[in-house]
């Protein structure tokens, strides 16, 4: 997909479909949890070493279209982006597709803050230049 | 929480926190669908009523928006309605109070599909009827 | 059911259902859970009386028998029962009913840790002495 | 790990964690059931080739025993079998490592039933064949 550096796959799991034979709405947030995971991994040292740096990372927002059914075993690439990090926020997107085809789409909102103190505090250097880094056009 | 006239209360399981201590992000379209689903069993007979009468109704969107922390065994009211009935698509909005506080709200936007086809069909006359019912300011 | 004492009640959420069209089998075990914190609740203080004690209950064992299937908004009564209370170790044991006929049962072995270190611990009095307490015979 | 043909690798999901700090105990039946799938895809064709031939495998019974907590990005081995095939009824059994020490393990009981009557129906043959094959020693 145009504009995203990084992907990551998965196959649903049955447990994450529900009884109208499809995967129930809330995965998706796990999904695109999952991704951003792995981005932070590849990227900024991981989830972990932002923790590690006394930083928390809070989401603070979530969206999500669904705009095709996904079922038991399909396999999704979820890709994924860093943008608009300023102060102590950043945003997610990602864009699910299957076999070519895009089948949902949505973005996070997240604010950092100071594990001592839950308060908001910048997004630290070593976050904003690893994410300008990885975003670049090209970059991936 | 003014313009709502229906409301539902859960208290947050431990299996809905996670690390960080706070009931995870997903949890929250969960406990949307739980408060959709004892709305429709208020005033429009039950999703099953739904299904019975040959519809399904998706969810083709979701939005949240985490206004503060939410903590295991908290006692959360879910403030529900119902608006925008029109053609195959309604919304419901959701409001989520803790102690008198708000700190989530939140949308989901559905389309109704014909159970046989899978095709989206005018959303039927019962359900309608039912939605405005219940939305009469001062119903409840 | 004879020999409990205690329950609680819940409704199958349309998320804990698969596409079987049955509850998953691993909510059971998130049932479980609810019911066990309802009683602790109920006979102890609460589970977050425990942890402010200094200590934590670990789970180190479950077992679940699906007798029959479960489905969406099926309204289940928990019987729950705490037993077996020796050393570091308790159990609990559930009966799953509804509208009368038992549709599954389980276990689940716990351990009292001590926060700090996270080594096995004696089970608190206070704890030993509600379990005795509730479990008494006609107690409920 | 001896006797074990067959293992599949997975990461812990920040969203399987709860607020003990610790992957959530329902979600071992899960990944149980990730593995199972796998292990289906490999031998038999997998799980919807089950369903396609008519048949449906349930869950009746499960067992975990918790040895060591399981932290948020652990990487585990889910070593899986499946054997006693016998009538309607099957059992897969799992240990899971993680770093060379086992952290946990645990079975699970299966009968199949017929998809139209839902009634128990004997191991289909090319599922027996596919796990006999599957589970000689040395296989995999």
């Amino acid at each position: 997909v145009e504009g995203f550096n990084f992907s990551t796959e998965l196959s649903v799991r049955f447990a994450e479909t529900d009884a109208q034979g499809v995967a129930h709405n809330a995965n998706y947030l796990i999904w695109f949890e999952v991704a951003r995971i792995e981005y932070l991994a590849r990227y900024a040292g991981g989830y972990k070493s932002i923790q590690e740096s006394g930083f928390e990372a809070l989401t603070t927002e979530s969206h999500v279209r669904y705009l095709a059914p996904i079922h038991f075993d399909d396999r999704l690439t979820i890709h994924t982006r860093c943008h608009d990090v300023r102060g102590a926020r950043f945003r997610y997107e990602y864009v699910v597709e299957r076999a070519g085809r895009i089948v949902a789409d949505g973005w996070t909102q997240h604010a950092v803050v100071d594990r001592e103190t839950m308060r908001p505090t910048r997004v630290p250097g070593f976050f904003a230049e690893a994410v300008a880094s990885a975003e670049r056009p090209g970059a991936g």
